[in-house]
């Protein structure tokens, strides 16, 4: 049996051989584990150590660890290969993983080791499409059954092309030319009479996709049906490929790690806790220096009311509560919208119904946490002027934060840009400005006349 | 074919035939469906249409559709339900669906089910796990194989037993106590030669969890070796059941909700954009309330500078740049923190090199930063002093924004609290209330005196 404990205790077992430079220790280490545990390890090698170690393991192992691998570390260390170690490594690839491997890699020698490859012909039809889509994510149909043979002769078939394992649980049905016609699986096969013809026993209701859907898209619409497997079909509905489980689970956590780093103001979903400091700042820093630019927006609107803070400097002790507040239930609405777009649950034209959904829970949750902020300062700074004025403020405040909560991402959605990318910092600018538009004009118009 | 444009038509149609009344076409219209879809088109349906529409359907149709709601729409909808209309629908739903369903229901109407169904003996000890450990999401096994019968024997009590479609892509193999001690998928039983016996093609490193494993490990387990099914087992190897991918995708879906959620301030992840907003109003203002006692910390800090406030008004127009951009620091570094430890990346023993890479983007990140704003405040107040002052605060509270960012989560997953639940509220707390006191703490030292 295996569990984590044995995993990282493993790993240590590498690291240490590889201290000790004890190679074949460390090889016969790494190709006694699982390719996710080899990738893991190998991640943490030196340049060095990785080009010195890969060639010397089994190329069926190296080919799990450049498949396990980001797509950019799996360049560099490719990149850093001798031609003929790479060869005999890719020849070992799934094709899809080949394919996104050589299309980001420099075209030259991207070209020459598609020369000498084995399986060219496999991989290249691959090289079409874009990473990010559909046919990307696809890999070629080890075996597709004809409609009109029988399941004797489809298991058969299996037996003579044997395909790697794990990839047929779901067998594909083509007419003559290739059209996609159906799907069974190997045990609707097995379990029926050897006579039976395919036709009979396949489902015809394939749920396919077309090459250029968009990844999130494919990768939803297996999780949504359940899917271990989803052909891709051309215009024409002919058979492409196929996407595996696998394949769906990377792209619905990567897309996950995007839409949580775009709403902690992180854009870029490359940026793991692992990369060098010198990325992490430069994939930041734009995003601070946006936000300087958005908060000077706040700025310019407290520097139109320096004189009535200068008469009144109490005034400044509540900005943290009427801009913090709302600022949270703007986030609030933010997050609950941007997440039911990503998952489907809401779309732009559920956009009135949202909206007016938002401002009521604004508005209940604003008479209460405006009472008590009322209250606060009343009792804090002894003037009920004052308590009015906060507590008024932040009342309209969070009415404002569940529009802006709700139409910003919608917005960005209509324009057909990722609602979590520019959110956050535009609606907790909305909110920070409004807030002190709001609760400075109240306190000018009322304050200044009654204090 | 299906697409997503075709789906849409499909739910249309129905809701359609629904308001019309014609009941005959409404139960044709959902029962050509597929589960996720006949699950949408009934979650949207009024809770009378609901009740009178379900029993109506043919029984595989409506377990699906209990199968697919959430687990608070399930409850409520079986809740209604005549008692013989619920057993018959349990009775084709999956075991570990009808455990769920049955363990959350109320006693009486459980037990009352569970006295009256066909495999009640498959349920009931699938109903000792809590829902949110592997023991909660594992099904029970249809088909094990004896380590000890022939390729062709399998494939006889395959034949025999027809488990549903879509589960025995893998099949483990037992000894003669039900120990689990190997894995052979469906391929490499047909491949093989009809007289091997099993325990020469299984795989005897099967990995496999504990029932009482944790929901989200169990489903990283299974994301990170690709596994479309995972069996289960009790401390003495015995096997309990198997966990299939469907569940690994929902656990993962439900796990990034959450962690979205809780990083937005909205502690409760079953308020989705389509609740009640009376439930969403509950959901959110404990939290609205958390945040004001929190900004009460900043505010308590700007109360004890209100002098220096008042004798100089256009510190307070520098706020928002000053704890507004430190926040936004503060929430980058947490959010790469937080999805570090979710995803396993980083763990508390990296706490010590996580850190001096944070105060290193922070140190690089705050001098440019700081330089920056700075020189704002300088040309637009004219001021070099003040611009010194601004610039300081901000440089020293990036730096502190990066300690925040890493150890408070990295604080709370010590305690074994979930990083990304108190995270938001606590670092930009921290960040705000110590940006204050910084600025204002420099300002009152060096502008009182040189301004």
């Amino acid at each position: 049996m295996v569990d984590i404990t044995d995993i990282n205790d493993a790993l240590d077992d590498v690291r240490e051989a590889l201290t000790a430079e004890d190679w074949d220790r460390a090889i016969a280490l790494v190709e006694a584990m699982r390719p996710a545990d080899q990738a893991a390890v190998f991640e943490e090698l030196s340049p060095d150590t990785q080009s010195e170690l890969l060639p010397r393991l089994n190329p069926e192992d190296s080919a799990d660890i450049l498949e396990e691998l980001s797509d950019e570390d799996a360049i560099e260390v490719a990149g850093r290969l001798e031609a003929d170690d790479l060869t005999r490594i890719v020849n070992k690839m799934e094709p899809d993983e080949a394919a996104d491997l050589l299309g980001d890699m420099e075209p030259d020698q991207a070209a020459e080791t598609l020369s000498s490859i084995e399986d060219a012909e496999e991989i290249l039809p691959l090289l079409e499409f874009s990473d990010d889509t559909a046919g990307g994510l696809m890999t070629s149909t080890e075996v597709l059954l004809h409609k009109d043979i029988t399941a004797a002769e489809a298991i058969q078939h299996l037996k003579t092309a044997v395909p790697e394992t794990g990839i047929a649980y779901y067998l594909y049905v083509v007419d003559d030319d290739v059209h996609l016609v159906g799907v069974v699986s190997l045990l609707e096969i097995v379990v029926a009479s050897t006579e039976t013809c395919i036709d009979e026993i396949m489902n015809p209701e394939v749920i396919s996709v077309q090459a250029r859907t968009d990844q999130e898209a494919t990768a939803r619409l297996m999780a949504r049906y359940d899917l271990l497997a989803l052909p891709v079909i051309d215009d024409n509905n002919h058979l492409l490929g196929i996407i595996t489980h696998d394949d769906m689970v990377d792209v619905l956590e990567e897309e996950e790690t995007e839409d949580i780093y775009r709403l902690g103001g992180v854009p870029d979903e490359r940026v793991t806790p692992t990369v060098s400091p010198r990325i992490a700042m430069r994939a930041r820093l734009p995003w601070l220096v946006l936000n300087l630019g958005t908060a000077m927006l706040s700025a310019v609107v407290l520097s139109l009311f320096e004189e009535t803070i200068a008469q009144l400097a109490v005034l400044a002790v509540f900005f943290p509560i009427v801009a913090g507040v709302s600022g949270s239930a703007g986030t609030q609405t933010l997050t609950v919208t941007v997440r039911g777009l990503a998952l489907g649950e809401v779309s732009p034209r559920d956009g009135l119904s949202a909206l007016s959904r938002e401002i009521l829970i604004g508005l209940v949750n604003g008479i209460v946490v405006g009472t008590l902020i009322a209250m606060i300062a009343l009792v804090w700074k002894g003037s009920p002027i004052l308590g009015f004025v906060v507590g008024l403020a932040t009342f309209i405040n969070l009415i404002a934060a569940g529009f802006a909560g709700v139409l910003v991402p919608l917005g960005m959605s209509v324009v057909k840009l990722d609602p979590a990318l520019a959110s956050p910092v535009l609606v907790s600018t909305l909110t920070d400005t409004l807030g002190y538009l709001i609760y400075l004009t109240i306190a000018t118009v009322f304050l200044l006349r009654f204090f």
